[in-house]
């Protein structure tokens, strides 16, 4: 079974300008890893539709998922929709169905519902809509697109919501050494190590921790056996002992 | 004065795994909107040559400047600068002031300069050396493409060792107004603000604090009386009171 791939879009410029630290794309990482989907790139594109059709297009043809953050609230600069729309040539407009999950939502806090937050419940025709439990307002999945809030809890509501609905590949397993030397004592083992287990990628982590230089080493694959081989390969070959972490 | 752009691209499969979150496109982010420098995209691709070639091809010829940030250690995973090297034609070897600046760094702490070691030394014809303040190993700019380690500390330190050598344009100025109500009680003066005002950028960021609706209205533009003028519009026509932060 092919373990299928992934893309993140972080849609804004708050993340460019440095104005807001992106949280979003370490979250759905570590979930993706989790559910067996590969992330295999991440972009960051400003609120520009021209920049998101672009990389949505890019995006949707070289991976299994995309999984876009940000810019679809009630304001002007909220724009992910319709370029989302856009990309595939979809006309959208307010669909029925998220318009009534806003007009339940705002009645139960007495707040109106006014053009600006009308513009949430525009949705790109067969869409698939997104829960979101915290502020009524859905994402949505459009063809292999996942359309998500940039809000943190609420884009971490929604990536709950959305992947139990998608297929994953054999969940990768990791496994990570701790070695008290630095890296340049500990490469050469290790390129060995990589060559002979071609299917099992290892990553090379300097620290430092109390003024001393030490190495994680990750192993990673979905296969226990083979990793289990090579964890015992790397204790035989390493110039200084390893302790498992 | 043309405003400078910038692309950023973080190489390493930890980072698209979730084993480690990513610090240095924020800390860059900060760094270039001081510097005058829009940070126009960011990229995150894993540890392959082919994705970091590609990746680097396409952002160099799209903006002024890009910048890297993992790969350039000693392990077997560190393949950026030979990609780099590759994604212009460029030859690379070992060169003799990058080996020097290995040899005294070892030196001091009598630490062998092994093989492993002595790949960090490899650096592309023609580029100009980074200064690596901390564990002497350095980066490089190849043409537009500054190539930088990883680790936060050495790639802040890197950052800072490049930045005063780049021409900026005119500093972008932000100002912040926060206001007590959602977002999409200002969504409409907000919209109408930045029709008047095309040339400053309007965002809108919401938050809940205390269980309470809020929005961050941030204004953008290098100049100073047009973002003043702008900050006056809204006193005038936005619903609610906003505090200037």
């Amino acid at each position: 079974m092919e373990t299928p791939t992934a893309a993140m879009l972080v849609i804004g410029d708050e993340i460019l300008s440095g104005r807001t630290r992106d949280s979003n794309m370490h979250h759905l990482a570590k979930e993706l890893t989790q559910a067996g989907i590969t992330l295999a790139e991440a972009r960051v594109v400003p609120d520009a539709h021209a920049r998101i059709v672009a990389a949505v297009r890019a995006l949707s043809g070289d991976y299994t998922h995309v999984f876009t953050s940000g810019g679809i609230g009630p304001t002007h600069d909220d724009i992910t929709a319709d370029a989302v729309a856009d990309a595939f040539g979809t006309p959208i407009g307010v669909r029925a169905d998220a318009r009534a999950l806003l007009v339940a939502h705002y009645a139960k806090t007495g707040t109106e519902l006014n053009a600006a937050r009308l513009r949430m419940a525009r949705i790109p025709e067969g869409a698939t809509l997104i829960e979101n439990p915290i502020s009524a307002a859905p994402g949505f999945s459009l063809h292999n697109v996942h359309v998500m809030a940039g809000v943190p809890a609420i884009f971490e509501a929604m990536v709950a919501s959305v992947l139990p609905r998608l297929r994953g590949g054999p969940p990768v397993l990791s496994r990570n050494l701790r070695v008290e030397v630095p890296e340049g004592e500990v490469a050469e083992a290790l390129g060995a190590a990589a060559a002979v287990f071609a299917d099992v990628s290892m990553g090379s982590y300097p620290f430092i921790r109390a003024g001393r230089y030490g190495t994680n080493l990750v192993l990673r694959s979905p296969d226990a056996a083979r990793l289990a081989e090579a964890v015992a390969h790397l204790h035989a070959t390493l110039p200084a002992p390893a302790v498992e972490e």
